[in-house]
């Protein structure tokens, strides 16, 4: 048998594993900090459910991973976050609105396998369910800004209202049943640009595109971007796209949150009904969003059959894409603090190593009585900080010889000024 | 369309989500402190790699949940966390040993439906491979102990070792091809009974039934215990079974661990080869082990193709039954410390939320725009413990109204003393 893994689906090393987690973990502080419970939905949904009119679509459709029972019942894995949400809601009536809830876990599409695209991967969603406010939305956004700057990573939140880009393709004289056509190829100027996007709206029989693309067009900054539309906009939806993005702006000014208003984002789900927004690195290699989301305030409501009852907001960070973004630069290959070496002192040196994990330092420690020499070796090859030597010597004295690894000074210490010295 | 969950999988709501993932964190603390590395493998594996004659065996081949990607490949969900764990070990020859790893994930087997059985539940596994050594051995142990003295569980580790149980299978007669056999309803003793235990034995064949439940029987003490067999089992394998006893034994000592040494422990999977054990709740309606697992000296060298090469041993934690064991005295509705209501205040509202999760508080706010009695109400069916107030009079002071809810105290206080107590 040849030991391989399945198509499209990858191991993560302890070395690229832990950057994950710390990715997840502060992602999870951050979601919490703004009052966000987690929910926990299986990975093994009804087919019914995953193919329901209202939920991702045709092009998703193709990509369900299917499976049966033995009882022969018709199953799927989830290709996202937001159906099993959709779902959860409607099956748990009595939730307290608003539902603030974040969930992550793994998804699955069983697509063509290119650079970056899995078959299996992570998403960490946010969205608050029950809430038509701008508050909700500016929560969403701040998550975003906090839980980026706590990554160090610099990014550009863009923004967008659909409700804007329906004004503006009303007062171009496009029909409203072209809107979300007219909308989904707009999506694609930033991949595709001006002109494949112009051709594709041709053929989509949509006429104004110069008209379009000037409204379209962002100015020097969020003010003349939005002076610019008010002065051409008159129509009742746009209007209400540009109330809600002064409110929006107006909101994040408290949350000290910078974003940046951009016409022409569009986000590619028929489902977002209001604010859009989309997060990019700022100076990067990765030119595709880290973070991207929106307000869809019906597409829980049509799911659970109750139309209007649950205007949601949301976001959906790619665990893969932020952790590309740190990796280079923050790769461990190990969680230790501290790996013990013991010179003929193994009861010994089990104690030293249970009293430092008492103080929460995360210890390895020789299990095979190598030498040391070659203890070295390993923990050198596991990028480990400090190694302590445990001898006869060193225990007569109540101490232990510290080495650090990087500069490869060694120095004798008692082991409560080692805690000291460790948990500085 | 009715919208429910596929058969035999569950959503954790927050309430039941939050313990879970208290459980999940306190269990990756503890295995960090030994130093084991996180390890993340896909939940989809080759349908060939899961039904290798290595991996689980006939039972639990008929419980794989089976599927095929579009390419037609045959695909299965994995059903523990140990055969991948080979498998990636085979895949990276190149690994440092001993590697010392921890899993913590989702598993699935399609198997009938009973209370407290899934279809989908989570693993949380912590093994050493490359090791022979007991103090490896005592490792893991260790971890177990620490990990549920922290969840504040109150437990009783039971341990054998499988070269005793043949050792005393020898010492009575039964034939070495009869062994295994005989292990595995020796391992039912609890569960089923002497009676049935016994008649299980004589179907199979194997005589000495009195003579070997006189052996398996415990002692006093664990002195005691091995004294009995010492004294009466003279073979190779029996005596070195009770030598690695005797050295875990003492290893365990250095590390303050208690355990309970039972040669009636067995467990139900063919391919342990040294030490097994199991941790039962002291004094609780739950009977069955909350975590288990041995050495497999054979196992993984066997699935790689390299007998020998990997000697083995870890434990398996159970999410679901340890969450039970603690949901009913621990469950919270929210993670949320702090409710703010603004009284027509939301700008400095935001700033006010925003300082305190500066500080790490975890602060949920009203974005409804409700009446007081409604937040109030709200904040009390989550449990949210602490509630603030913030209107303009408070602002005037520069202090915000704190709200005791469980108390219904109230307090007027600058944001610096309302850290400074809510950090407390």
């Amino acid at each position: 048998m040849k030991l391989m893994n399945a198509k499209g689906v990858r191991d993560f090393p302890p070395e690229e594993k832990i950057i994950r987690q710390k990715v997840v973990d502060t992602l999870r502080e951050t979601f919490e900090e703004f009052g966000f419970n987690p929910l926990e939905t299986p990975e093994i949904e009804r087919f019914e459910t995953l193919s329901s009119k209202y939920a991702g679509g045709d092009e998703i459709l193709k990509e369900i991973f299917k499976l049966k029972d033995q009882g022969g019942r018709k199953l799927g894995l989830r290709y996202d976050l937001t159906i099993p949400l959709a779902r959860f809601i409607g099956m748990n009536p009595n939730l307290k609105m608003p539902f603030k809830r974040y969930e992550i876990g793994r998804v699955y599409r069983d697509g063509p396998i290119k650079l970056g695209r899995y078959r299996e991967f992570w998403q960490c969603d946010v969205d608050t369910v029950g809430s038509k406010s701008m508050l909700a939305d500016a929560e969403i956004l701040a998550i975003a800004d906090r839980g980026f700057k706590k990554l160090g990573l610099k990014t550009v939140i863009k923004i967008n209202n659909r409700k804007i880009l329906d004004g503006i393709l009303l007062s171009t004289g496009v029909k409203e049943n072209k809107w979300i056509d007219a909308i989904l190829s707009i999506d694609k100027l930033e991949k595709q640009g001006k002109n494949e996007v112009k051709k594709e709206l041709e053929q989509k029989k949509i006429a104004s595109t110069s008209k379009i693309f000037k409204l379209i067009q962002k100015k020097e900054n969020n003010k003349k971007t939005l002076d610019n539309l008010k002065s051409f906009i008159s129509n009742d939806i746009g209007k209400e796209g540009i109330a809600e993005m002064e409110e929006l702006l107006k909101l994040l000014k408290s949350f000290k949150v910078s974003v940046d208003f951009d016409p022409s984002l569009a986000r590619g789900l028929a489902y977002y009904t209001g604010p859009v927004y989309e997060v990019f690195l700022e100076k990067s290699e990765i030119k595709s969003s880290i973070a991207a989301g929106g307000r869809y305030d019906e597409m829980v409501g049509k799911f659970v059959g109750k139309e209007d009852a649950y205007p949601a907001t949301g976001i959906s960070f790619g665990l893969e894409v932020i952790t590309d973004a740190l990796s280079s630069k923050e790769k461990k290959k190990s969680v230790v603090d501290v790996y013990v070496i013991p010179i003929k002192t193994t009861s010994e040196s089990i104690k030293i190593a249970q009293k430092l994990r008492n103080s929460g330092i995360k210890i390895d420690m020789d299990i095979s009585g190598r030498g040391i020499s070659k203890n070295l070796n390993y923990a050198n090859a596991l990028d480990i900080p400090y190694v302590i030597f445990v001898g006869e010597k060193e225990l007569k004295q109540k101490k232990v010889k510290l080495r650090d690894m990087k500069t490869g000074k060694e120095q004798l210490l008692s082991i409560n000024n080692l805690v000291k010295k460790l948990k500085k």
